[in-house]
């Protein structure tokens, strides 16, 4: 390990914010790029000009690195919000579109990719799935007064990452091909009777 | 390279067939357990005690050995085919209730693990996906006469997918704790919907 004076020497930057800063851009670039596991400490260093002993003192972990540096792009919470306040009937078909908005640009499809990837084998990018998104969601429904907002908030994001991972990470070629009202006639319904609709009913026999 | 010579010296069994299986076996313990990108033909060979041109030999690549050694443990195509001749209106739930046994036995879940996780960055196991599992469920939904097989089987992915990735993967406490008649009463109609009922229908405003 590098001593304090050696990190000072070895930071070409100066001022702490702006090689924090230098650290977090490098970092994001290549966890999305290259994934959880094919970003070190040390080729984010590389790649910010600073010693690897630096980005450890602002950070501390690579997963700490991860959580600052690959925020989540997008929130549902906020649309779901708006929709179940305007028109809770439709909130399942205004959270479909606005997934379907958020993945179909090409910036938020890019980190979304790289935290959906990640999640699958990383604790660090699960628990900010289930954090940030079905937390979140589960927080905006009991705000709204609906029951059982924790396993609502689940089941939405079951059936919101297989349309993510059936349209844009998989490539199923029926989804890809379905237009936007395909999938809004599809899905919204789904969705909607998750958020507001009855849960335990049996399932025809 | 090393030459035909070479491959058979370095080989320590005899016999092609078993040869071909203890490399298969030291294929599929890799794959399972590290991933495909965790797993080399040279580090499948060693595993095998044979030379990594003998594995080449037989699977030509990576992604050759990988669809002969990760086979796929499961088939929704062979319930859901008894289950529509048997009683179509309750298809969906009887889908889950695959899903969910499948899962919870550790054999089955560790190989269906290692192929979802596969197929988040890897073609060749997103192909296995396509065609193995979504395929053969439009098949059998074409055989039983039902309209739109392959959008049908698409949308039934999207959800049998999110509900492995919430319940199995990303564990969301809700779904984890979730006992099975709250999962079948939840997602059994869902299924049922996208197998046999309507899908154009707007959702309501």
């Amino acid at each position: 390990m590098n001593s304090p004076v050696a990190i000072r020497r070895a930071g070409r930057r100066s001022g702490n914010s702006g090689t924090r800063e230098a650290i977090l851009a490098a970092a994001r670039g290549q966890f999305i790029a290259t994934g959880f596991r094919g970003t070190t400490i040390r080729s984010v260093a590389k790649a910010a000009g600073v010693d690897p002993a630096l980005v450890l003192h602002f950070f501390r972990t690579k997963d700490g690195l991860f959580v600052e540096a690959v925020r989540l792009p997008i929130n549902p919470a906020t649309p779901l919000r708006e929709a179940l306040e305007r028109a809770p009937d439709s909130a399942g078909p205004a959270l479909v579109e606005f997934l379907l908005e958020a993945w179909d640009s090409e910036d938020t499809n890019r980190t979304m990719l790289a935290i959906v990837r990640s999640a699958m084998t990383e604790e660090v990018a699960s628990k900010m799935v289930r954090e940030q998104i079905v937390g979140a969601v589960a927080q905006v429904l009991a705000a709204c007064g609906i029951d059982q907002p924790e396993y609502r908030a689940a089941l939405v994001a079951t059936q919101m990452a297989g349309i993510v991972l059936g349209r844009y990470v998989v490539a199923i070629h029926a989804l890809v091909e379905a237009d936007r009202s395909e999938i809004l006639a599809a899905f919204g319904p789904t969705i909607q009777r998750y958020l507001t609709g009855a849960l335990h009913q049996e399932a025809g026999t």
